[in-house]
């Protein structure tokens, strides 16, 4: 982990960094000199006739936690003022004399239904406190919409080790109050509070911020992780049906490409999970998990997985692309009329397609996720989404991933591989066609 | 490391992360299941009556080259297009069929020294380029100037994991630009190329980026180093003798931190750096390092020391923060008149003499001090810097490091120490009184 990678053939010089009397030494392997605090990282030195060079490698370690809890917003529970902190630092935390302040930005509709309670929250427990509604739309994810954040939290001041901005929204007020807190004095901690069950599955789950740019999808942002996320399902009850479909082909994404069980549970009860909202159903004393309950957190665990061992994404490999190689054109083309779980489920049930033309999906297989993504009310085709459209999505994707397109493709209910090779043409026009015949609508084309 | 700090006494699962055919998979130490790579990351989890906690450890590790160089921008030299690469890494990227392409941004004063140079050297190795000058002054020191060069970028169209962004100029140029950079795509690659002595031994070395905001300095930003940095010491002779001064300021806080040798070379020799302006003197063919090559060396050597354990700042104790404590407020205040190293040394110097009013300094070493700073032409006192202005800059470092001060101050000449407390108030006014008394000049109080 810790060797450059530089095959010059001058010699090279290996330094450790040790801390003696506040300052960092360096010390060679054999020259074990003064006693102190040793750093990770390390210092490479090599001398030619032009002069010195050195190779710098420094790690940095992220933490954050992801936390599942109930009744978020009651005063009596400790979770949304604390819950960033372990139980010593909490205490510290609590044993300062000063004001505790929280800036806290809110989705305008978040806003609307929940402000009071938060409001109430944060006075009960004698916070100074800022609350900033906005409009929190695809539309408006932009740099200018981070700047108005910025503004405000400057003026309102904030520590930037120890008082957290809080986001509380959907996916786009999480990426755009990520990236404005990444920003601020270089790194100011974050907590994520989503609403959607779209933002509950993907956005709070990783360490991405983002706006969009230039007509590009985010464009610019960061990878900054949150300090945490507080995930609470029962911000789900007052979201339109099409909202829970939405945030659920995120899920669906994650049993194809790794979960078989949570593929199973989708297919079954995924017109229930739907008409239920996700929430707990009736009072189970039994102490077992609810579906609802099980299918949120097989999908947070599982994308935890993939993104923790690659929160920079230095790995471009990522199964987690399933459904996000041609949605983003897709998207750009026609919003706001899709919502982004819409188009990545029309993604991905394109790729079924392909997937099935390659031989790699049985038709049985093919038919049983199309057939479960329309009990989960997704749209599984859409007349924008041109063949055109899809070739040049795969050159873009060519373009940014390294000169390879590392197409994640289901092999099976639940399992995926990751092909590098452009997908033949052919094979391409054919799985369009009968995409196409299939899933069009009568009369559209 | 790797312990995530907490301390709740609920039982707590460690988990490795393997990959298995593309896919990641958790595993307790217990169950060693299936073989693959293991990541560094590690997820914990919780499990309480309310719900899953996961508490996600992720290491990133950050190398990147800094490489001082002669002729740099010599067509026969390859550094500029290919030194940010290891050997290996070089040869694939040279072996690719596609033409290179790379954007620059070169501060406006500097292209009309150097580009044609510039334009030369990639025209000349068949370089597809865009070459951005741009006024790279504190005053323009804002976000609009990273969307400016974000949307150049935008439509040149870069492969945004090898196609850097070039940056050539001083700090604020560098600056700037590695914010852009940072921000584009949430990450491309870039390199620095300092023209300033200032920006050589300081902006070069570290992580930081950022704009100033809001009437407060670098107060937007981001912690993610260049690529590479190429020093090349030929750009000094076209400064003006002010500049060099000014860069010197940040080599002597080294020097006064923790390297007494540096302390007394630039003691003996810093007049004649300056009006050599650091260049190499004569043709020395012993093969013997002259001074100003030693003084830049140890100058950036120490910086390097300072900054590879603490990229991300996670530590607030920070030698390399002399002279950073007043320096700011006093900037702000009087830009454009005083430049940054001499704010720094405004900075320092008063701080050498609360050195001396504690006792960590005799008074010959404080005027061994004053004496250099005065040799290399730099300001060892200012009028705005008052001592209201002084009790105000305090203020602020006690808001944003952590509630306590963590103050350098020299203990010698090249040795220092952080000390934590707040500086008692007759110490303060008494150190303010004999620094204006014996550095004003005469007639000014």
């Amino acid at each position: 982990m810790l060797s450059p990678n530089n095959c010059s053939h001058s010699p090279q010089t290996r330094f450790d960094l040790v801390q003696v009397n506040g300052a960092w030494t360096r010390q060679t392997e054999q020259g074990q000199g003064a006693e102190g605090k040793l750093s990770h990282a390390k210092i490479y030195e090599k001398k030619s006739e032009h002069g010195v060079s050195w190779t710098v490698v420094s790690p940095i370690v992220f933490t954050y936690r992801v936390i599942q809890c109930q009744n978020l917003l009651d005063p009596s529970n400790d979770t949304l003022l604390w819950g960033h902190l372990g139980g010593e630092e909490r205490k510290e935390a609590a044993a300062k004399s000063k004001p505790v302040k929280r800036f806290i930005v809110i989705d305008e509709v978040v806003h609307r239904l929940y402000g009071s309670q938060v409001l109430g929250y944060f006075e009960s427990r004698d916070v100074v406190c800022k609350i900033l509604p906005l409009p929190t739309t695809e539309e408006n994810k932009c740099m200018e919409l981070v700047t108005r954040i910025l503004e405000e939290v400057h003026e309102f001041g904030l520590d930037r080790r120890s008082e957290p901005i809080i986001a509380i929204g959907g996916g786009v007020c999480l990426d755009v109050v990520g990236l404005a807190a990444s920003l601020y004095r270089r790194r100011t901690p974050y907590i994520r509070v989503p609403t959607t069950v779209l933002a509950y599955v993907d956005a709070s789950v990783g360490a991405k911020t983002g706006v969009n740019f230039a007509g590009g999808k985010n464009k610019l942002g960061s990878y900054v992780p949150p300090a945490a996320t507080f995930l609470d399902r029962s911000f789900f009850q007052t979201l339109p049906m099409r909202q829970i479909s939405n945030g659920m082909a995120e899920m669906l994404k994650m049993a194809l490409m790794k979960h078989p069980g949570l593929f199973q549970l989708l297919e079954a009860e995924g017109r229930r999970l739907l008409d239920t909202k996700l929430q707990p159903v009736g009072t189970d004393s039994s102490g077992h998990e609810d579906s609802a309950a099980a299918s949120t957190r097989i999908a947070i665990e599982t994308m935890l997985e993939e993104l923790a061992p690659n929160l920079w994404e230095d790995d471009l490999d990522r199964l987690v692309d399933f459904g996000h190689l041609i949605s983003p054109e897709l998207e750009m083309r026609v919003l706001p009329a899709l919502l982004h779980g819409e188009a990545v489920n029309i993604d991905m049930s394109f790729m079924v397609y392909v997937a099935h033309q390659r031989g790699l999906l049985t038709a049985e297989e093919k038919q049983r996720i199309i057939q479960c993504m329309l009990g989960l009310e997704l749209p599984v085709w859409h007349q924008d989404c041109t063949l055109a459209l899809i070739h040049k999505s795969l050159q873009e994707r060519l373009r940014h991933s390294g000169g390879s397109l590392r197409i994640p493709l289901p092999t099976g209910l639940g399992q995926a591989e990751i092909f590098h090779d452009m997908v033949e043409e052919n094979v391409l026009s054919q799985a369009y066609e009968k995409w196409t015949n299939e899933l069009a609508p009568s009369g559209t084309c």
